[in-house]
């Protein structure tokens, strides 16, 4: 059995805390129940297939700029399959099962489950997927789909329409309908349909022979080079609405799709995260800070206060769902971003009037990882160390590097730098195109 | 005629705007009337005594700490005197006087005036300043108060109890009430008591004389060097309630101490300040913003936010008074500061595991200011260029810097810069005591 994780999303309705290398399940916010641990909604659902005892690999079908974040949290056990450039659902799952066919060789009959990495739900939730792979195991219907028991007439979520019970647990599916208006979906509720959670099996032939049709390739590497031929649309829209058998599996336990501040901060006992003071007349306030400055409230009242490298978010929660109008205006470079080696932050950035740029980041890699061999051809870079110990090579030339020390990288050098022990560094960039794309890879010779 | 402006304050009441070294009459909040500039109510001050043509010479008695924001702020045509340790008002009156007499060598008969810095008012104030330089030359009394009208019956001022009118203008003060709870204040308003707004005019020698009592000395540098002699008490106590002849001036205009952000942002029309969005559902939200990131506000009510390098505030208006309570947990360095050559700003600051410490400073000094030789027992500091061009000296060896350039100043080396245009650096401090304190100044050789 196969696991394919959905992972996308924009990283701008729980803005600053998420960013475009950071969407909302990467941040490390959930309590773990009965520890001091706090996990990410991609942590949890990770620790939770594995819980219940799914016996199933996990590929993770995400974009190159979440890739690091994934490797980041999930560690080497997971397979990541990563789009080429940003398109829809169906596109996406078709990579996944492309790379499960082609690359790593799985059965043409072997049962696949698309999920998405970020519901908050219960264990249950996770039994419900089984019973969706029993009745594809069983020859119930070519797909099943996960109904998800509607607690009030969203206008956000697509509804499945049912038409008869198969068995006690498996229902046939009527139709789709995508994001009523609130009547249609308080309608659709009275006749019986459920959410769709955008939780489907089906066995691997069946998805490959509907990708096929748009690309029909040999390699999974050439079927990623020709990922543009896919069309932008929804898995639902191509394939589930399409579907001529399709069975429902009901979950009615607790389900949030923990999307936006209001949502989320339902679900957090602990209101304060950081360097944090409140007084005793702070009501109803969750407050974020991220920055290593202290954060000061007092009296407030229904508010969710997060500060990040990224920016300062202010708001009354009921109004806190109209940060989406103000995503446009916000966007910028991300200022933080968790990598595969460990992590930086932008701490400072000044454009100059004649057009030169300098930007400052605390960059943090984990002992034995590395930053792979790259050069820059708009930016200077000068490093000092400040903590740890590592190997620094500089076009070719290899050297020991501890604290204290100072690297100069004019543009145009290739450089990587391997970590010993835990390395940190403030890395000054001066030049006129400070752009994480002046970024130019090579392997060492 | 001397002014003697004291300009003192521990910063903690409007934080994180104000800290130790910027006090609130420092910050550059307030409108200058038909135009877009905005000035501080030190500068505010300055320039309605030009403006209403009081022809005197200014001297500023302020901290050390403090000294460099003076001279940024009101520049070289304002005498400085610096306490060398905090005391009252007292010692830091005579210690300005004396320097009148002995340093300035001012005639002893010279009418002196000493004010606040900071009183937000208007030009009727500075007028009323000149009636109490009259009644001082017409001999009056030996020492004129300011009397302002009391507007509620406060238990923050001090009182003065008017006796009888000599003169339309002048009348003779009974005697002085300090922090009377309310229903004193509310007894003492309605029997025409005024608050003491702590503006005094009288003779230089009639200062010069009480100071000899406790410090009689030769040169001005003596009697600073013997500061601590001096008993640590108020100017009200220690000379206005002891005075045997002493009249007052009534001033019937307004006037404001913007000591809370509660009184500031009363006065403030413009309610963005910084980078700052907010959307149409904010309302009487005052937002300060001076870190370089952006801050987004929806939807609040009656709210003051600021964040600076030192912090970020977020407070109920009528709440933000509470903010006293925490001064002794948010107490740190000042993260940010005006110098006499510029301005720094801390913009990463990590203390390791072993003890050693880190500290990156982005630093800018003005075209042709320097800072001076100094040297540092406890850090090793690496600068990297980021804008314009300078000079540096390091052990005795002078060079140019420019963009780009890298600088490594090992601990005990000396060193110093000047700035030939406008000059930006990126300083990262490395060692195991990063305080202010490690520094030992030196003249050039």
């Amino acid at each position: 059995m196969q696991i394919i994780l959905l992972s996308g999303g924009s990283g701008t309705r729980l803005w600053p805390l998420s960013n475009d290398a950071r969407s909302k399940q990467f941040l490390r916010l959930l309590d773990v129940e009965g520890t001091d641990i706090r996990e990410s909604m991609v942590q949890r659902v990770m620790r939770q297939i594995r819980e219940i005892g799914i016996d199933a690999d996990v590929t993770v079908a995400t974009s190159v700029s979440q890739q690091d974040s994934v490797i980041a949290q999930l560690g080497e056990g997971v397979s990541i399959v990563t789009e080429p450039s940003r398109r829809d659902t169906f596109p996406a799952i078709c990579l996944a099962c492309e790379y499960l066919a082609k690359e790593k060789q799985c059965a043409e009959d072997e049962i696949v489950v698309v999920m998405p990495c970020d519901p908050y739900t219960e264990t249950g939730y996770f039994g419900c997927i089984k019973r969706m792979v029993q009745s594809i195991a069983d020859g119930c219907a070519d797909m099943m789909v996960m109904g998800i028991c509607p607690t009030y007439p969203s206008e956000k979520y697509g509804y499945v329409v049912p038409e008869k019970e198969y068995t006690d647990e498996v229902i046939a599916v009527k139709r789709f309908t995508e994001k009523p208006d609130v009547q249609t979906a308080e309608k659709l509720i009275a006749d019986g349909a459920l959410w769709n959670g955008g939780v489907f099996a089906f066995r691997l032939r069946y998805l490959t022979a509907i990708s096929d049709k748009y690309v029909s390739a040999k390699s999974f590497t050439e079927v990623r080079d020709r990922y543009d031929e896919f069309p932008k649309i929804s898995f639902d829209y191509e394939v589930a609405e399409k579907a001529t058998s399709i069975g429902m599996v009901k979950f009615l336990g607790k389900w949030k799709d923990l999307g936006t501040w209001n949502t989320l901060t339902d679900e957090l006992h602990c209101k304060k995260y950081g360097n944090v003071l409140t007084d005793d007349t702070c009501e109803n306030t969750h407050i974020f800070n991220e920055l290593g400055i202290p954060l000061l409230c007092l009296g407030t009242k229904d508010l969710v206060i997060a500060a990040s490298p990224d920016g300062i978010f202010v708001s009354e929660k009921s109004k806190s769902e109209n940060i989406k109008g103000y995503a446009a205006a916000l966007k910028n470079r991300p200022m933080y971003e968790e990598r595969r080696w460990g992590k930086y932050k932008i701490v400072d950035s000044v454009c100059f009037p004649d057009g030169s740029q300098s930007l400052t980041k605390h960059v943090s890699l984990d002992p034995d990882c590395s930053i792979s061999y790259h050069r820059h051809d708009y930016h200077d870079e000068v490093w000092t160390i400040i903590d740890g110990e590592g190997e620094i090579v500089i076009d070719g030339v290899r050297r020991k590097i501890k604290r204290g020390d100072t690297v100069e990288i004019p543009k145009g050098f290739k450089h990587g730098v391997h970590a010993l022990t835990s390395l940190s560094f403030i890395e000054v960039q001066t030049g006129t195109k400070l752009s994480e794309e002046d970024i130019y890879r090579f392997s060492y010779d």
